[in-house]
């Protein structure tokens, strides 16, 4: 490769030694046409063009001239005519042409084999082939080639509680969903996923899946059953078929993990089983995708003879005292955003069962197993999950929930994709808090003074004062009771959720919705100690009328969308303001002005008003303005 | 989600109210069963287990005991009987147990709607769904969702001189790989390829064939003819049909590239074409490469509303001033290896034409418009093409050529996939000279001391003196005359390269064969300025050799294996001892070892052995080894 020798340039193949003397003074001319037909013959070439075999160089377009380059006499004619345009490269153009400099032999020539040779190999053994190598092996005329077989890997979940996505969902029953999520990532990781049916808390029948499991694929990935419980049979089966390597890893989450190898040469004498690695997975599943990307991706990578593709990490800093448990490596799941001149990282809950955690996760803060804590403002590595792009689009919104959030998000990101809306419910004073400390391009708040009877403004002031900040109203809404359908209890005001048999569900201290709620109590002069209920507290107005739908609370102070959204009812006590507060450099950022202009929009404002509850005439109005000096 | 309040932790479900007041001196005991059978009900749960409707709390086993926990007067029991392992979280275990402690409502308890609520967004719009999304909206009970088509992206390849794999390679042709690289490139960026046939170097046909591209698929590719040529109509074709906003992009490769807008307004009244968008992408595939990397990608992350996929980037030092030109962007193809504590950055051959250096390419450097040079240690940012891990892993090895070198690579990775070996063969000499710079592990050398008759433990003495080094032999090989088939020019020894019409080429001055070449016309009194040929220097043996195959020369002193790889005759001259010299610290590193092993292996031996023209039964054998301390 090349097969050929071909013209590097647009221009005339020449004899190099055809052209010896040629000068300014001594125009060489040559004639086009064949060693046959002329005696210093020249042809036309565009780049590409193979070599007339009789050819040894090319000479660019712009150093050939038309005509002989003399006149009748024999002299040299001072100004040489270059070739015209359409003419130069067209073997129909001019007959006669003129060199005033010698070309060197094969000048402007793309030899054969310049790029490769027969016997020198194009792509070394266990290569990941990528697109630019395709281009490689056709140019080289290779159009077949030996590949390794992606790894297969049989995923056999277990468990009585599992069904298929589509079954009817009882108490009791899980969606047997690891196994879909651990074939997604054999996929992504270059392997062959194979997943198999289910298998219940029976060790008969898990060891006898297993051994044809076994029998299959050069993986297998039992899920779940690896804990030391009563209906764990996971270790014991794979014991009947390997040896386990090891059982429980000190990883949080993922402990639970079973890593075993087949021996090959012990059960020579028996069918020879095609898998060589068992893996144990814990069926919590951020508990498996963590021992899936620590165990089972370097696994594949190590199958296919290829490098394991890089976790492109990042350094951001910990706005609060992060804690870990002493002991073991510990896989943090935090969202990022980059506020200010600093990343921030806001850490997830922790629950291994908790998969949307992994949803709404930039990344991954590996916690060594010697280290107890990480302090306020020191910096860690963070492991990304997802684009360094998205994260650096990630708008941080804290305080506050409300449902429209979401409808924010959604407009925001049908026009202008590269945002994404991290949110987290906090409380409209938390957020407030959370937002003077840096952590936070913005907040919602939704408090109201008592004394002034506004909202959010006074505590802005008070809590922020000279931050510079934008105050922008997203919605007006309502607040009220959420009841069972029916209101079987009768409710009618806050005033009824001090009878005895009324079991109440409360937001947390802070909480805007909390403070509305003291102060209505207040003003009827009612004591909210002697609210009923288990004192459980709520981050969300969505948590709160699961409350009351899941029968564990009889009503809860929230919004009536929350209300509608579950099908409860719902009984209006007052509308308040749920505004946005923006740092100052964000409002001003491209991010602030197209979060504003969102806001603003018909879009917007159209879909909120398809929810109950939602007054947008106020939507979008600045409220308050602080800047760096002043007000 | 989840959809059911459940166990926690393996235990027992109670009413939180039954256990009050519950402790050492006083244990609450509870009879198996429900509030209809028993006045204190308890029943065994497993975690993941739905709660009886009647329970709020779950008391796990370990805090359960046996029996009531009282003797027959009523004292209570000393020691409580924990319940037996078997018995513990079965429902025939014991029916009656008694709690040392009181249980708070709900605690153990995973409640409806901890994770996800009815209304709450499981994924934002527009989100690349990862394999723990899956996960997410399975457990959600989320089996169909819409998804946003793949961009379709039309690839359209241009060129009189094109022909399809398998078909007939004659001079001037080329096989069109471009859209196939294209295609690839774009499948792993998340778009549809719709590969067309290509299009010849003719204005009509061409728009006519991007018209009905422009109405198929969402982004056009045309491929080549962007040029300022004569057969160039790509920026003609695409002018009559939409706006072209570049042509032209100051990078290097890929300058000629097009960059077009179709606009929808303007064409209302006509049928309304699908394209948003045309590129014009270089022929050279290389630009090709640039130019996809740099618009293509981008727009169809943009297309798609995700982010783009993060490039990571790794700091190198450059070891040898590198010039680029100003002006322009320029896109420096580079391999990479860690050489001591440094990673050291090896620029490729900088020809658009040469689709094999991107796949030697490790990275990217880029070099901005303004800079003219990077300077001797400078360290610049790498744009990685591959995993760093599969960069960690590359043996840099320099000096001279031979093909045994790739029977070595291919030989370490199939038992080492974690290895890749880089070589650039830069002559004997110049390869001692950059292993004692720190910029290879190990140089391959054949010098000839003319003084002694020994091969290079002269010169690495003289060159490398005080570098702690080993130096290993690979193979003895035997040198000659590569000839064309028959050796018409009969041709039989060195002496024959000064006959007048013999054209010889010959390899770079400093190259081990050279030096040989030169020593041995000096012991026959022979001046070898009088060597014919045309001054061509070549840097391996297959490209003299290839030279001699495509008539370029009659006659080139190189290995025999070189000959026979390319179907040439061969006239034996003499035998040479082909050495590794690997750095001291390099040597004694695991990736040392392994080479080392896989040089001294059977399986090296025999594939070398199936070459003609090689002995090997020196290989392996450690000629020299320098310490730090001395020798």
């Amino acid at each position: 490769m090349p097969h050929y020798n071909g013209a590097a340039m647009d221009g005339i193949a020449v004899r190099a030694e055809d052209t010896l003397g040629a000068s300014e003074g001594q125009p060489v001319h040559l004639e086009l046409g064949t060693p046959e037909t002329a005696r210093r013959p020249f042809s036309y070439v565009d780049t590409g063009n193979a070599l007339p075999a009789w050819a040894n160089a090319v000479v660019m377009i712009e150093r050939v001239f038309a005509g002989r380059g003399t006149d009748a006499e024999g002299h040299v004619l001072p100004e040489p005519v270059p070739p015209s345009d359409k003419q130069a490269t067209d073997p129909a153009g001019e007959p006669i042409v003129h060199l005033r400099a010698a070309a060197r032999a094969w000048q402007h020539v793309r030899l054969v084999g310049e790029d490769v040779t027969a016997s020198e190999p194009i792509l070394p053994r266990g290569h990941r082939i990528q697109p630019h190598d395709i281009g490689a092996l056709l140019a080289a005329g290779v159009g077949e080639l030996s590949v390794k077989l992606r790894p297969l890997v049989a995923i056999l979940p277990t468990g009585d509680e599992l069904i298929e996505p589509g079954e009817i969902l009882r108490p009791g029953r899980i969606v047997e969903f690891n196994s879909r999520m651990i074939a997604a990532f054999v996929r992504e990781w270059g392997g062959e996923p194979l997943r198999l049916p289910p298998v219940g808390d029976d060790l008969e029948a898990l060891r006898s899946r297993l051994g044809s499991a076994i029998a299959q694929a050069d993986v297998v990935c039992v899920i779940a059953g690896s804990s030391a419980g009563e209906h764990d049979f996971t270790a014991e089966a794979i014991a009947s078929v390997g040896t386990i390597l090891a059982h429980g890893i000190d990883v949080m989450p993922g402990k639970p993990a079973i890593v075993a190898a087949i021996d090959h040469q012990r059960r020579a004498n028996r069918a020879t089983p095609r898998a060589r690695v068992v893996l144990g997975i814990p069926g919590y599943p951020v508990s498996a995708v963590v021992i899936c990307r620590e165990l089972l991706e370097p696994l594949l990578a190590r199958l296919l003879g290829t490098g394991m593709r890089d976790r492109p990490t990042v350094r951001a800093v910990v706005p609060r005292r992060l804690f870990s448990r002493l002991g073991q490596e510990e896989f943090i799941r935090v969202a990022l955003g980059k506020v200010g001149d600093r990343l921030i990282v806001s850490p997830l809950a922790r629950g291994a069962g908790v998969i949307t955690t992994m949803v709404r996760a930039d990344g991954f803060v590996r916690v060594p197993p010697p280290v107890e804590r990480i302090d306020e403002g020191e910096e860690v590595e963070v492991e990304l999950l997802r684009p360094l792009a998205d994260v650096l689009g990630t708008i941080v919104l804290t305080g506050s929930h409300d449902l429209t959030l979401g409808i924010l998000e959604d407009v925001l990101r049908a026009s202008r994709p590269q945002y994404k809306l991290a949110t987290s419910s906090v409380g409209s004073h938390a957020g407030l808090l959370a937002l003077g400390r840096g952590e936070a391009h913005a907040a919602a708040s939704h408090l109201l003074d008592a004394a002034s009877g506004t909202y959010n403004l006074p505590d802005v002031e008070r809590l922020l004062a000279g931050v510079p900040l934008v105050v922008v109203n997203l919605v007006v809404r309502e607040q009220g009771l959420i009841v069972a359908p029916g209101n079987p209890l009768g409710l009618a005001d806050v005033g009824d959720l001090t009878r005895p048999e009324v079991r109440c569900v409360n937001h947390q201290s802070g909480a805007g919705t909390r403070v509305l709620l003291d102060h209505l109590l207040e003003k009827r002069g009612i004591d909210p100690t002697l609210i009923g209920g288990d004192e459980r507290e709520e981050f969300t107005h969505t948590a709160v009328a699961a409350a009351v739908k899941g029968g564990l609370a009889d009503v809860a102070m929230g919004v009536k969308s929350a209300a509608a959204a579950l099908g409860l009812d719902f009984v209006p006590i007052e509308r308040e303001d749920y505004d946005l507060v923006l740092r100052g450099d964000f409002a001003e950022s491209a991010a602030g002005r197209d979060l504003l202009a969102v806001i603003r929009s018909p879009a917007f404002r159209e879909a909120v008003e398809r929810l109950p509850g939602y007054d947008t005439s106020h939507t979008g109005e600045i409220k308050l303005v602080v800047t760096s000096s002043g007000s």
